[in-house]
């Protein structure tokens, strides 16, 4: 599939940020996307284009990360989206620099931010408790996740951006065949996890508490994130600090950072309420969530086969939630920071988020459209996960967030 | 206590790295201490004194922080504190710049590093078995322990320099009275953790992996770490992702960064045998940890009441060891990045690393010297950590790690 097949998710609807680079703009700066064309910022900015927007550095968007821009608050970035709006609209005058436009097949994609801290959360009760039946025979509603979202304190360093391989991890875990007997070697469980995250902009100062009500003005946008997972490795280490090696070795995220703004028209109530609620979590938004659909697909032999279509609407937890619940203990949120909602799943077969709660920890194997069998991911196996809200007409998307994976290494080749 | 009672940590024999301003010298820079005297080390390498380090940078010393002098290796910075060793043995002629000396005194420290990722591992079996029966009401080794260090990914963002205050966190904990009902407010039951953490210099490559083996070439040196707990709230959200809320808030670790050049006279053979282990944890060095012993002390009214003597040798996973386990799914290690020990805990009362363990969670209160009674630590209250090993006269120590307690904020204030 071309990049540009997904030119209805970034119609002038949309206009996301990025970060991006090509033969004629070798430095990594500040983008959008418009269909199938990336405009570079900048030039925009020199342009006069953003004259009406407030304290925007000359500089902010030449940097090689969003991060500052991102610091600016909702404000600034709703004022430039909306600039770009009016600069592009189908009626007007405006004629941007010709090297500003690039077709988006002749740019390269990079991190939108340089993560401080990432946390990823679990807000589809779901998923909690497939996976806990999955891993642990129960299924179980852990003790606090009626009362806020589940969270785990992931790697920032291991984030990458879509299309970067994914190296399989090394790890000591359970034999399948004797439980007692710990093995050590590449992981042979290897999972991917559908979920969505929000990227903080405007940042929260450490001490300062900041609430479910704060929080759109926090949130500088979302992104797809496949949180792959090594399910024996996790299996063996998770009582009881949770996840670390089953987590942290890659985390995939997509280029494009869609703004709460695109997403506004697709805001609807939360199917699942969550009341009564700490008054930190408490949303005054009757609309606590958007209509928003995500798809995941597994990649083999040139094929693509549909594992899971979920919606964000299923989530017993929202972005404004986990915002919340991680800003509550006085910790500070910083630029950059990553903070997902876990795997998205719903109550069908057709709507589970990962293949542990697909396949129940490897009991239920399933056909690809190649005709191979699988349990959990192979080598050369590909992950694609997308997201979308709306009609193909006037709908905003993500593109898609993808990662293929690529042998694990052995202890011989030692380190650099 | 003032700061030059630590004098005798900080004899020649230690030579350690940290960053600090003065009035002299108001951009935070790298210096290092001899007793009761900070050095700032751009004026040294002015001076010659490091001619003999290959590729130092002219600028390294001038920066905020030790992250790019550490990313050189051990190699560069075992170099560095040679030479100044050299310059300052007692029968040398060097005369360094009269504005590169000042008493510590007069000196303000800040964090040495940027932290990009902070993992905290549990390397003491007597903490995880004491904690475990503390929380769960049981006595048993988890199922990974065995094989290697568990650990959990900390926050980066709130690690604090050594006298930062701590701001009791808010969050949701069960009732006391009624398990089955969540209250939500400031933390009930904060408590102190004594630790050590290693701070990485060379960088491990993303997709590389490194071992037990390769570790002492990657780790910058070591600190006095206190991972301030907050025992409610983690008790409530533990199960199944391990501590996110319960410990995010704050995280303290001492200035001064001793290499561990300096503590290897201090080398012995670890206690306790973790044989046999995987391949990447295998250590080849027969001394597997350094003798060096832990103090914590709880500050009240005025007075400080030791709590807790701890040896870093009882640990039954090594510095070597969590490097190694941290590294081995091929994450990548960053210059900057902290690895933390857990808890240092040893087998009598007088030897356990945090209150949870010393009052079994609340239920053996403990007298302070000022006459007041504990179980967990009160507004106002401080916690000081220290660390040695060997004897006054030849020893080398840490300086101090210490906190006090701030109150909780209240919901009313809100988010900047």
């Amino acid at each position: 599939m071309s990049a540009d097949s997904y030119a209805h998710h970034f119609s002038i609807a949309n206009i996301p940020f990025g970060i991006a680079s090509s033969s004629t703009h070798p430095a990594p700066a500040a983008v959008t996307r418009i269909r199938d064309h990336v405009i570079f910022l900048d030039a925009l900015l020199e342009d006069g284009v953003f004259r009406n927007t407030k304290g925007l550095p000359r500089n902010v968007f030449q940097q090689s990360t969003l991060n500052n821009f991102a610091a600016l608050g909702r404000e600034s970035a709703t004022s430039v989206r909306t600039a770009i709006q009016q600069a592009f609209k189908p009626d007007s005058n405006y004629k941007p620099p010709l090297n500003a436009v690039i077709p988006v097949s002749q740019v390269k994609m990079h991190m939108p931010v340089h993560v401080g801290d990432f946390t990823d959360f679990s807000c589809s009760e779901d998923h909690v408790v497939n996976a806990g039946e999955a891993v642990f025979g129960k299924r179980a509603v852990p003790p606090g996740f009626p009362h806020y979202p589940l969270g785990y304190g992931g790697r920032s360093s291991s984030i990458v951006i879509s299309e970067t391989p994914v190296q399989r991890p090394l790890g000591q875990y359970r034999s399948k065949t004797e439980q007692d007997n710990v093995l050590f070697g590449p992981c042979q469980d290897l999972d991917y996890e559908l979920e969505l995250a929000c990227i903080i902009g405007k940042p929260v100062r450490m001490g300062d508490i900041a609430t479910a009500a704060d929080a759109d003005e926090h949130i500088f946008g979302v992104v797809l994130l496949n949180d792959w997972s090594a399910r024996d490795i996790l299996g063996l280490e998770i009582v009881p600090l949770g996840p670390l090696n089953g987590k942290s070795f890659t985390t995939s995220i997509s280029p494009w950072v869609v703004t709460l703004d695109a997403l506004a028209p697709f805001a609807i109530p939360a199917a699942v309420h969550s009341s009564p609620v700490a008054p930190y979590l408490e949303d005054p938004n009757p609309n606590g969530t958007y209509s928003l659909e995500l798809t995941a697909e597994v990649l083999s032999g040139g094929l693509a086969t549909q594992v899971c279509v979920a919606k964000l609407e299923w989530a017993r937890w929202s972005f404004r939630h986990i915002f919340a619940h991680q800003a509550i203990g006085g910790c500070g949120l910083g630029s950059g920071d990553i903070i997902a909602t876990g795997t998205l799943s719903g109550k069908t077969l057709q709507a589970l988020g990962c293949l542990l709660e697909m396949t129940m920890n490897g009991k239920r194997p399933f056909k690809l459209k190649d005709g191979s069998i699988r349990t959990f991911l192979e080598d050369g196996d590909g992950v694609r996960i997308t997201g979308f809200a709306g009609t193909p007409n006037d709908g905003v998307g993500f593109g898609e967030c993808v990662g293929v994976i690529n042998p694990a290494l052995t202890l011989s080749r030692g380190v650099q």
